[in-house]
């Protein structure tokens, strides 16, 4: 493959997403998979890179920049956790240098915050910050997933941030839990009048989560509530108060970077205005962590590749 | 076995628990196992029932009343629900019959809540109640499991109850979510500061919930939190919101009445007590259901039986 400058990859505890960029940032490829943390565990974190690139015609030498839970204790290699206060633009100057006879490799640090504010971490979505931050962003990022990350970002550096485990609760509540049956449908409809109806209980009585769970399933055997309209309203009990937690921490919120992609991007954005936010302004989650990984490879391997 | 006038059973979803009483309520033997529905759909209802009794010698003819899950849609005969507010002196009135030709079988009804006051549902700890106002109770009544039972009781009637799915959270996230290495302990201590801790800021910041979830996993991370202080701040913190969602569903926790066994009544009781509760009465759960179930017993089956 030709003009390939460097490559960037988001490999995540269940999903590897690689891209093959130009020296000013085009795509030129990409590819995805379901190889995420535990799967490369497994295969080998090298073969299962190499692979990818071998597939896209990528030679030797071309350098690799990477984020996420690749960087974990658990992952290839560990890159330590910078902690906060943490300047965005210094991450790269962090980055861990992977041992390979292929090519140069590298992995961004995740923030870790300690202290009174309380003990927390993040891999993956420091790198999308770094990239709102090239564009002067300044104040509080919401990043929704599994684990949503919602950060103050003060002149390019995180001084506080609070996940909440939203995403992972609403899997397990979906999945695994007495909810299951009251609860089945393929996914949440953002216009759902029962998701904003979920949103509205769920910021202004947090307290009654473990009630309104289990009202679900009471609705849905007394009532005969359609499982779809279930799953709505438990999306937006459990994202209702997550606003309500990320307010009393970050104070309100009028304005919020909205960091997402896919259904996220449209189920926060009818939260965060449910939560009387004034301005939301979405940004595409992989086109930030694209980028962030772009402009750290930028800076670590300032040289340009000529391809093998 | 002689002197027996009737059975009595508490069977729910993964529990089976049998006594056989004298007429004046003496436990004249018990029976115990993990028979819960989920393995009598298997086996068959009657014939575990009839296993247990033969294994006791209890003969043709005498009677068994039960309550619990035995009685839902999925269990052996479906005893519909009562609708609050439920007297709870007449649930014996409203127990259904099980056909068998070994012996008369009764299944109490469970409540339900309709309407304004939000769907809920119970079976089998309107029978614990049943006990309770036997003794006069009025008040407040929490009885804490996988799906904790809040309730009013008021001049013997259930006006309004709620449910909070405290004990199923707690199994979910310490046996299959990302907390589980932090929280990886046999058991709480209810002594540990960890636990007290988690239900004060449980019960001031319950909005903050996703948010200290994940930090037990960040303590553990970045400063080696010990897993036994880790599953006690877990239970905490569960524990701590729940309270506080009562609180604000059934007003100050001034006095209440515990119905627990084992290590809950501890837990509770510390937590009650955190919540500012001036009187903690508690009542054993296994006694109560017993003692409910037998003065059903005595409406259902007035004349005494004489074993064969």
């Amino acid at each position: 493959m030709d003009g390939v400058s460097h490559i960037v990859v988001d490999w995540g505890t269940s999903s590897f997403r690689l891209w093959a960029l130009a020296r000013d940032g085009r795509v030129l490829a990409e590819r995805r998979s379901g190889q995420g943390l535990l799967t490369a565990t497994t295969e080998g974190f090298e073969i299962v890179l190499e692979t990818h690139l071998a597939a896209l015609g990528v030679g030797e030498g071309v350098p690799v920049m990477m984020c996420g839970m690749v960087g974990a204790r658990s992952g290839w290699v560990e890159a330590a956790y910078v902690d906060t206060p943490a300047r965005l633009d210094r991450l790269a100057a962090h980055a861990v240098a992977v041992p390979s006879t292929h090519r140069p490799i590298r992995i961004l640090p995740g923030l870790a915050q300690r202290g009174a504010a309380g003990a927390d971490v993040m891999r993956g979505e420091e790198t999308q910050l770094l990239s709102l931050i090239r564009d002067g962003f300044d104040g509080i990022a919401c990043l929704p997933g599994t684990h949503s990350k919602w950060v103050r970002v003060e002149k390019g550096t995180v001084s506080h941030f609070a996940t909440f485990m939203t995403g992972e609760l609403f899997h397990l509540l979906r999945t695994t839990s007495v909810l299951a049956a009251a609860v089945e449908a393929a996914a949440v409809e953002p216009d759902d009048p029962a998701f904003a109806d979920g949103v509205r209980e769920g910021l202004a009585m947090p307290e009654l989560l473990g009630n309104q769970l289990f009202r679900l399933r009471a609705a849905w055997l007394l009532a005969g509530e359609e499982p779809a309209r279930g799953l709505a309203r438990l999306s937006g009990l459990l994202i209702g108060g997550e606003l309500a937690g990320a307010a009393k921490l970050f104070g309100p919120l009028a304005e919020v970077a909205l960091v997402a992609s896919g259904s996220a991007v449209f189920l926060y954005r009818i939260a965060l205005m449910l939560a009387g936010a004034s301005t939301v302004i979405v940004h595409d989650a992989d086109a930030c962590v694209r980028a962030g990984l772009h402009a750290a490879a930028l800076i670590a391997f300032p040289q340009e590749k000529v391809p093998a």
